[in-house]
């Protein structure tokens, strides 16, 4: 069934003001949250805010934040979060970030102590009404196998890059460092379909099909698939996030990253403080007239989309093409949500009596 | 066979004063090249000068270069190499990163009007020694096809992050953003093997096992294969490289980027100048104190060491590993090279009466 973004943007407001967060930072953490679902990543938006409910619920998530800079110099900045929501961390750090590159021409914030922060994209694509480069990592909970291991170390750990352009529209990438996201697995659990191999192992690090096998001690894959095809290469662009998210800032890393399902526990001998992030930006015209810079972009994205298709009928994709026609789409006609989705809304509703069919 | 380093060295120093290089740039640039031989990637070592000294004789590279920094911020450059060799320039342009690195927390150099570089891994390790995260990313010829086409579009583009340690060696990635390296291709080549799926496809896009499909029209594949399996996100990952390398330092970029075969011509409409790159300088301490940093690196760098193996007789292994493992071997026993390349040395000894025979 198809949803009005307002009315599901006000719903999820109001949960998150009920929770306890300032009204700029229900704000906030809506907008980043929705972001996702107008622009089709389904599993990183309101499916996930019964998930962020039960985290404020066993107390992992602190609404009153007192968010502090502990180490500085002119273009880098390390933030302690205070266990604040990551959708409201992380545009904080962007907006540091992006103070310092106008200042010194770049600027980058490591966060320590915080929790899921969305869609990297949306922090990413805060640099470009800047004109700058953003950039945005995080590290996640271990479901994934590096290449030649069993056991589950690093997380979908994704990498966004949001780059400004003239006319054209901007260039956004925002990719987990994964074949493919758990979310996709989800999909085809409920379609009671196989996966294709490459994208997950069982738990003796056999490839296999179930697309239910993480919940039998399977893991993901790096990007890559197998090793003949490169997966440490995957393996390694994971391991990069994880360093430069939570080690940099001293986070908790590899497998001591926390949770994000709130049943599980959290490592009994931490080695940092809960989650990290990495953003940054770049000012293009640190660099070059910005004016040049987005005139080459321009005939970039135009030469690239005009790159021989082997179908004709599946033109080549410029990276956020695809997000950016999702969100004009869903902005008009509603954005669909599946009935597991509505049911963990409802639940969410009734926990602080704020009923989601009157939202609906 | 096995040839010793120091006198494979000496033979790529005087080829290279003989080409008119000072000898300071002919000390660097074989500091460079033979890296690649000692680590183990034989692509791109001596196996390449040939190249290099062919694109010098169509006088692509400049021996005497006059390097100049054309815009400037506390954290940013941009270097014009005027056409230097990118085994030189990037060198220099590192050095910039790392001083505005100490200066401001990070620094950030692009190239322009440049050649290609070596392996991407020796300019980011040059930020180790100060105790700084280097990053180094450059363009290439293109060989590679978007997901969706048939058009080579992109250079086989790498990424490579040197990160410090404590007790434990430096973590090292230096990865194509394709599923393999042309150089891969030509060993299997010699061998007359076929290649794996996944790693390229014919003219009309068709997925191809063999291994001389570059010659025929074909192209190299993105990360992660085919469509099924994310293969865009590698296109996504080589299209950054070549924007952040050559878009936003004015080279030459995507299917402009010059070739490296001297035979092959040059755009006729340039859209930029030369080949670009981007590399860049973290100081670990503008996030934590070092020591904190390299206490959790080394914790890191343990426990992936111990991942739980798949076969107990193939641990997981720690980007960067592998080729200190081969340079110690090499440095100690000599370095391989297959006849083809000891040819090639010959011919490049014979251009400027320099027996290669007399070096070995």
């Amino acid at each position: 069934m198809l949803y009005n973004y307002e009315r599901l943007h006000k719903f999820c407001f109001h949960i998150f003001e009920r929770m306890g967060c300032s009204a700029e930072h229900a704000q906030l953490a809506s907008n980043v949250l929705l972001a996702a679902d107008l622009r089709g990543i389904d599993s990183h938006g309101l499916a996930r805010l019964l998930g962020y409910v039960r985290l404020w619920e066993v107390k992992r998530i602190n609404v009153l934040p007192s968010m502090k800079i502990i180490h500085e110099t002119p273009s880098t900045a390390t933030l302690n979060a205070d266990a604040a929501l990551g959708l409201v961390a992380a545009p904080y750090a962007m907006k540091i970030a992006i103070e310092k590159a106008k200042n010194v021409g770049s600027g980058w914030v490591a966060v320590k102590n915080s929790n899921h922060f969305g869609i990297a994209a949306y922090h990413a694509m805060m640099a470009l009404e800047h004109d700058m480069i953003g950039f945005a990592l995080t590290n996640a909970s271990p479901l994934v196998a590096p290449t030649r291991s069993t056991e589950r170390m690093l997380g979908t750990n994704p990498i966004a890059l949001a780059i400004p352009a003239g006319f054209e529209a901007p260039f956004v990438a925002d990719l987990a460092t994964t074949t493919v996201s758990n979310g996709k697995l989800e999909i085809l659990e409920r379609k009671q379909k196989n996966a294709p191999l490459g994208w997950v192992q069982d738990a003796t690090g056999e490839p296999t099909t179930n697309p239910s096998i993480l919940r039998q001690g399977g893991a993901l894959l790096p990007l890559g698939s197998d090793e003949q095809r490169s997966s440490y290469k995957g393996y390694c662009l994971g391991s990069i996030v994880d360093i430069m998210s939570a080690v940099l800032s001293g986070a908790g890393f590899g497998p001591w990253a926390p949770p994000f399902v709130s049943f599980l526990p959290l490592p009994t001998e931490p080695v940092g403080e809960g989650l990290g992030h990495f953003v940054g930006a770049w000012r293009v015209d640190a660099f070059r007239p910005k004016e040049d810079f987005k005139k080459s972009m321009d005939i970039w994205i135009k030469r690239f989309k005009k790159a021989k298709p082997i179908n004709p009928n599946e033109p080549v994709l410029i990276p956020g093409e695809p997000e950016r026609l999702a969100e004009a789409e869903r902005l008009k006609n509603g954005i669909p949500l599946i009935e597991p989705v509505v049911n963990a809304l409802k639940e969410v509703g009734q926990k602080f009596d704020l009923p989601f069919e009157s939202f609906s």
